[in-house]
């Protein structure tokens, strides 16, 4: 409890510091530090050698391990990741906007750094080096609660970021970790009002239910991305099949992979043969509704549970439905709010998915995997809101920042 | 519990109906429900007469009594209220930002309603009102939670409200009031992540403490103001005192009235003589640190609590300070982050002061009674936020909106 306190306290106390950093300081701290990760790669391997014979020896899955790994591409991945954003416009200090009003008082909105940010996240370590690049970037002090299992990693990288702090004289304080593993003191983390200015959890859903429920400062919610794919009746098949499969199987352990396939009925019987072929060629375990099973033979029926989940693997939910309203109805009911997609020629059915999807991105003719700062030209992202406060969608370092309004008056008073 | 949950499943199964009115249908729904809240005001101030002789029976204090009672007057500021609403732009629809990426896809940011709105508030009816006025506006489905001491004026106004959504064929369920007096209703209210998408506290710190530490959904917190002048050595003593008796005086009960009067060490033995006497002839209280004790008589010790107090009344605190960097410190360490000013005539003073202190709104030579919506030229607001999250300062109708991407393709797939 004292160790979490005073933590996120120090990183208060640090975060005026790094909040009025030049771009210029800012950007050569990021260069530096990326320099300084790749100069001490030895040092972080055999940290993170350790985390990995540990979870070996615990019984951890392959596909964990396999998050929880480092090697040299991707200590170089961090690296570059850090000279990417130092490349990155900073958006603190932007005049938003401002007005002179009739008494002569000029009211300018400033742009300025959250304050601290809290981030908490699972086994992958290069979330450590992403979130202090993007974090600092935007004039915040940041404290990581990373996953136990990936401790000795995390240590190893932030120890080069301190170092690296203390290179440019900027308090070590603005970035702090969490070692405990204990979840009682996220729990109190998460109850630090007085210095945590907003929580962003990144990782599956428990994770981020568990976060949303226990908190008591505010938080951004990220990731789970239940996200469909609906093939309208007037849909060219060609581009319907290549944004299936590329919406489900080039990454299907992502946020903005698909998880459920909506077809028209009025092309079911033509379209579902095809594309149930299709994903069957890639590996996807198909499981379908009532209709589905009827069109085409060998899938497992798909419970009302399924519609609701995020499978993040190569597994599909498919429903025939009788109508655009009835697919838009389904996404909004089912799903998470985060991308879903229409193929379709028609403009009106195009106009109206668009429309009525309640969703952060909603896409026409397109794969849902283009829901990323990157492909959306914000730059590098923190994660992908799924709430509608502060930030929807893609959160870029834009999203990092808050504004003030800054007046400058000449003795005005209030009548 | 029952009633709680149905009234917010009502108003989300609205929401998208309401989210979808063109402006002019909403501008004529509010100018409807203007005439219709004039044509009904006997009935209404029936229901408030019957509420004030249940205040007045069980002992209720002469500041409620006031801020409970409704009249004429009170209701044609209501009625205008909602046709000034109605003269304001629609922000909802509105295109942020966009941009055509290189493989073709046109990545469009679009303003769009928040979806459901919980407002939970105290005596006064009005705000019951300006609430509809504001959310619906902003294509917001709203459900309303006032004082139990109000309940049947805000039932006789929500009821007006009703009338004229089923004029316009808009399902009432879009406008909820709860009707319920227990706490254990609002803090199931606050839980229904499914159903709210934002939850804005209006009244006192209490009140908001109470919301931001039981609430699941997404908070803003709102209003309470612990607000500083401080006045540099450099100061115009004229300018000074109209500014200081401006801030505390004009309207002390409001949030963004001055609580802290803070002094710099150089000019105290002639400025604070001064000051106190106009604050005393304006019937102010004036509390003061030992150093302020030391210029002028007759002055109440000030404890530590004091710093921390949003008075609310005629009350001051006073505090000689021997920098503008103690100022700007002590202004951090105690301040509630909403409104502060300097008053001074050093350039880089102001400079810093404005950089420096961490509030929503920060003013050089001007009464921190500025903080406003109307004032700062955003038309009507909701509340002042005092966190960072979403909206900082003054919340217009562009704050009770989000955004979502929506993105034109053809055919693109990631690579």
């Amino acid at each position: 409890m004292e160790e979490v306190r005073a933590v996120a306290q120090r990183a208060k106390e640090a975060s005026p510091k790094i909040s009025r950093l030049s771009s210029a300081e800012k950007n050569a701290f990021l260069l530096r530090l990326a320099e300084n990760l790749m100069a001490k790669k030895d040092f972080v391997l055999e940290a993170n050698a350790y985390d990995l014979e540990r979870g070996r020896n615990s019984g951890m899955k392959k596909a964990l391990l396999d998050r929880l790994e480092l090697n040299e591409k991707r200590i170089e991945d961090m690296a570059s990741g850090l000279q990417y954003v130092a490349s990155l416009p900073d958006p603190v200090g932007e005049v938003i906007d401002g007005t002179r009003r009739p008494n002569g008082l000029l009211v300018t909105r400033v742009r300025v750094p959250l304050g601290v940010v809290a981030v908490i996240y699972e086994a992958r370590p290069n979330v450590t080096v992403d979130s202090v690049g993007l974090c600092l970037k935007a004039g915040n002090a940041v404290v990581l609660r990373g996953s136990s299992s990936a401790l000795s990693s995390n240590r190893a990288l932030v120890q080069v970021v301190h170092e690296t702090l203390r290179e440019f004289h900027i308090p070590e304080g603005c970035v702090g970790l969490l070692e405990s593993g204990s979840h009682e003191d996220v729990r109190i983390l998460l109850s630090l009002r007085e210095y945590i200015d907003v929580a962003i959890p990144r990782g599956g859903a428990d994770l981020i239910r568990t976060v949303v429920e226990s908190a008591r400062v505010p938080v951004i919610e990220t990731g789970v991305g239940n996200c469909h794919v609906y093939v309208d009746e007037t849909a060219s098949f060609d581009m319907a099949e290549r944004i299936v499969i590329n919406a489900k199987t080039q990454r299907p352990s992502v946020c903005n992979a698909c998880e459920t396939l909506l077809v028209h009925e009025n092309i079911a019987s033509v379209f579902l043969p095809r594309i149930v072929e299709a994903l069957r060629e890639k590996g996807v375990e198909v499981r379908g509704c009532e209709r589905t099973r009827q069109i085409v033979e060998d899938v497992v029926p798909a419970e009302e549970a399924d519609w609701y989940t995020e499978y993040l693997d190569l597994i599909i939910a498919v429903r025939v439905v009788p109508s655009l309203e009835e697919a838009i109805r389904h996404i909004n009911t089912y799903g998470s709010h985060h991308s879903e997609a229409i193929v379709t020629s028609d403009y009106r059915s195009a106009l109206k998915f668009l429309e009525e999807v309640d969703s952060a991105a909603v896409f026409v003719n397109a794969s849902t995997r283009f829901t990323d700062g990157g492909e959306f030209g914000m730059g590098a992202e923190i994660g992908i809101s799924t709430q509608k406060l502060h930030a929807r969608g893609p959160m870029g370092l834009r999203e990092l920042t808050t504004w003030k309004f800054v007046v400058y008056g000449s003795g005005q008073i209030r009548t």
